[in-house]
């Protein structure tokens, strides 16, 4: 009997445990689900009872963490990514094998010695992006190599959305995953990536303009704005001399023009808080970020303010979230985009009949026998309901997959991985199509 | 004879120096001009050789530096802001006064219930800004409020400029102080400021479209720029109900549109560094800031990016800097705001002949006995010449005379201490008149 510990029963974590209880008999493996609500991991595991528990864990007690790890031959950590690096330093102490669907950082990357020392396999970037990603690229840019073709252009673009049927707002968005997140995506610096070989930088207050449009067979027009740094692909991919390349995030067609607006205001400024006062609307909000004027008129003003990027279309979207309509924040002393944040938490709401929707989508250029190809393959992936959401799919399965292939000694390599090479990808990837998680690769 | 050390002899320690030097005997003073440049020390020191010297200092190192200090009354400090904490922390253990031009820390104001204790006077913000720009400020709002005024708005801007007679380029403008200060200017946060009764917000995107345009009888017209945080002035100057608050930084007029496409660009970003190869030119380093576009002619596509605000006047303030004359870089794998800096560095150099400018500029409205009145006080410093500079002169000179003012007794209390109060701010201004540091008022 192999013991599976999965440390972290989150949003994303369903799948992945639903995966592993249906798997337990067939691979001999017993299944610990660790939180930090004792209620919620019992929970969880009910669905297998026979296989599985829950159990009570503050991952960041070292001695608690560290005394259950020990009782396990393969440890899952589905904790916030900042968590990580003791949940792996754990495993090498105790020499057991580690997965993680984060981004691997540069601590973790500094431990691939002690981690080979030790005999261990520390698999990161399993989740869907990082991860799944990785993967259907990987596989396609290898194919293309091993025909003897010339890359000259890769763009990658993911999105966690709401799917078509509980899309019922002019934004087309409902949170799937860290609302946080959402209000903050883009800062901390430009956006880099490179076009017909010159490297090119975005500032965040350019980027919701700076946008591309992605059409998905069968899920209509995106707007794709540039991810962080796409420069950093180039090596990770082994694309050193591509001209073209650049990963973006996926939104609805329009919603990136609206989202503008508040980053040209400064709404998604999180470094201060506002002296609102407890009883100001969300006309005073908007004023706040607005330049002194002759006229009281919020409309007019922001009208003046931002221009023709004003269109009817975004201030409809501006108008369904009740920001002229004079209603109290009800929040005060936070961020700008706190403050924005708790609107939103209300407005864009998945609820409990909705379905979310994961869409990815690549495209490759290349020269192959003197000829231009171009490659689009895309992704569309619905949640099933408020539990196996399509991002818990995405996110957990890949990793349930992986643990399998770790449990059953599929794979021989050891120290820091990711899913880069054939040997893991094909497996994972071939499997996920049994879940409904299918590519669906055009020539353009 | 009283001891005083000043740490640091940079560019603003040259007109403190002369002043202590020129009123040693009266006041029976010795001056130690310690600095890490032992030869610039003993060269700053040469103009007074009966009564200074200069001595080697690293100023960081702990046991060196409290050696030095423990052999003198009275310690300037002149050193980067971040340095001050130190040589304060040695003054309370050798019970020294000590006096800073610079904002006071967070981490000063925590000790001030030691200062008190070690009964020394630790007196801050007596340069030009922080320092005269309190003290001007304070000497006309505490009149408006003896004679009963109720002051409904004050705004204060301050800017370190080129005079006149050394004005040859086309933005009016050339570095009398660092560099890299300018050309990061306004970063980090929004701008902050009342008007009106509400409490304002400026994004650093948006900083230099929201200028205010400012009159100098005698020096034409400004832009001002708002600064980082107006919003604590209102407790500093005792205007916490104040409905116009604002402070700003002056550039000649039509300066900040032209920086605004830099900003627009990402030109100032300083997070990370640019890969433009060895033999870039001005026009790749604006073009890596520019969307894809069908045309490879910069000017095109600078022009369709900025739209109306990329006027003739601005484009020929561009093209003054040679951008557009393919000329290569000549750096590499710096940031954008480091990049543009080496260019800035080169054109806008304060030559040997060249004087510089100081120019602060006040506005009061006030009701007094029901009738409405507009005050503005402004002053104008030019420098005398590369050393003795208007910089110099304006944040020397006040810590001068408050040295002055330390060793004779004049000030009595103990503790943290801003120059906010007439027996502290009143004796400087007076005697700062002598040395044409004067402020013009006329009431509109």
């Amino acid at each position: 009997m192999k013991q599976i510990l999965i440390i972290g029963a989150g949003r994303s974590a369903s799948s992945l445990i639903q995966y592993l209880i249906q798997h337990a008999k067939e691979g001999e493996w017993h299944i610990t689900i660790a939180d930090q609500n004792a209620a919620h991991a019992e929970e969880m595991a009910s669905i297998g009872a026979d296989v599985a528990k829950g159990v009570a864990l503050d991952a960041s007690n070292a001695k608690d963490r560290s005394a259950l790890i020990a009782k396990h031959d393969l440890v899952i950590s589905m904790l916030p990514a900042t968590m990580h690096l003791d949940v792996v330093k754990d495993c090498i102490a105790l020499r057991k094998h580690v997965i993680t669907p984060s981004y691997v950082s540069n601590e973790l990357w500094a431990l691939d010695t002690e981690i080979k020392a030790a005999g261990i396999i520390a698999l990161n970037e399993l989740g869907l992006d990082p991860g799944i990603d990785h993967m259907s690229a990987m596989r396609i840019l290898d194919r293309i190599r091993e025909q003897g073709g010339r890359i000259d252009a890769f763009e990658s673009h993911t999105g966690g959305l709401v799917a078509p049927e509980s899309d019922n707002n002019p934004w087309n968005y409902k949170f799937s995953w860290n609302p946080r997140n959402v209000v903050l995506a883009g800062q901390g610096g430009a956006a880099m990536y490179i076009r017909d070989g010159r490297t090119k930088y975005i500032p965040y207050h350019k980027l919701f303009q700076q946008t591309q449009q992605v059409s998905v067979p069968g899920y209509g027009d995106f707007d794709a704005y540039a991810n962080r740094d796409s420069l950093k692909y180039r090596a990770i991919y082994g694309l050193e001399k591509i001209p073209t390349l650049l990963r973006g995030t996926l939104r609805k067609a329009g919603y990136c023009a609206a989202w503008d607006v508040f980053v040209q205001l400064g709404c998604t400024d999180d470094s201060y808080k506002m002296e609102l006062g407890p009883t100001a609307t969300w006309t005073d909000y908007l004023m706040a970020f607005l330049p002194p004027s002759e006229s009281s008129d919020l409309r007019t003003n922001l009208a003046n303010y931002i221009g023709p990027l004003l269109t009817t279309e975004v201030m409809g979207k501006l108008e369904w979230l009740g920001l002229f309509d004079d209603q109290p924040i009800g929040v005060d002393r936070l961020s700008p985009a706190a403050t924005l944040q708790s609107l939103l938490e209300r407005k864009w709401v998945l609820g409990p009949e909705d379905k979310d929707l994961i869409v990815m989508w690549h495209r490759f250029v290349c020269e192959l026998g003197g000829k231009k190809h171009e490659i689009h393959a895309s992704l569309a992936v619905e949640g099933q309901d408020q539990r196996y959401t399509g991002m818990a799919k995405t996110v957990g399965l890949p990793v349930a997959i992986a643990a399998k292939m770790v449990l059953n000694g599929t794979i021989k390599e050891r120290g820091v991985m990711l899913p880069l090479t054939p040997s893991i990808y094909n497996p994972i990837l071939d499997e996920l199509e049994e879940f409904g998680i299918v590519f669906k690769e055009v020539e353009i």
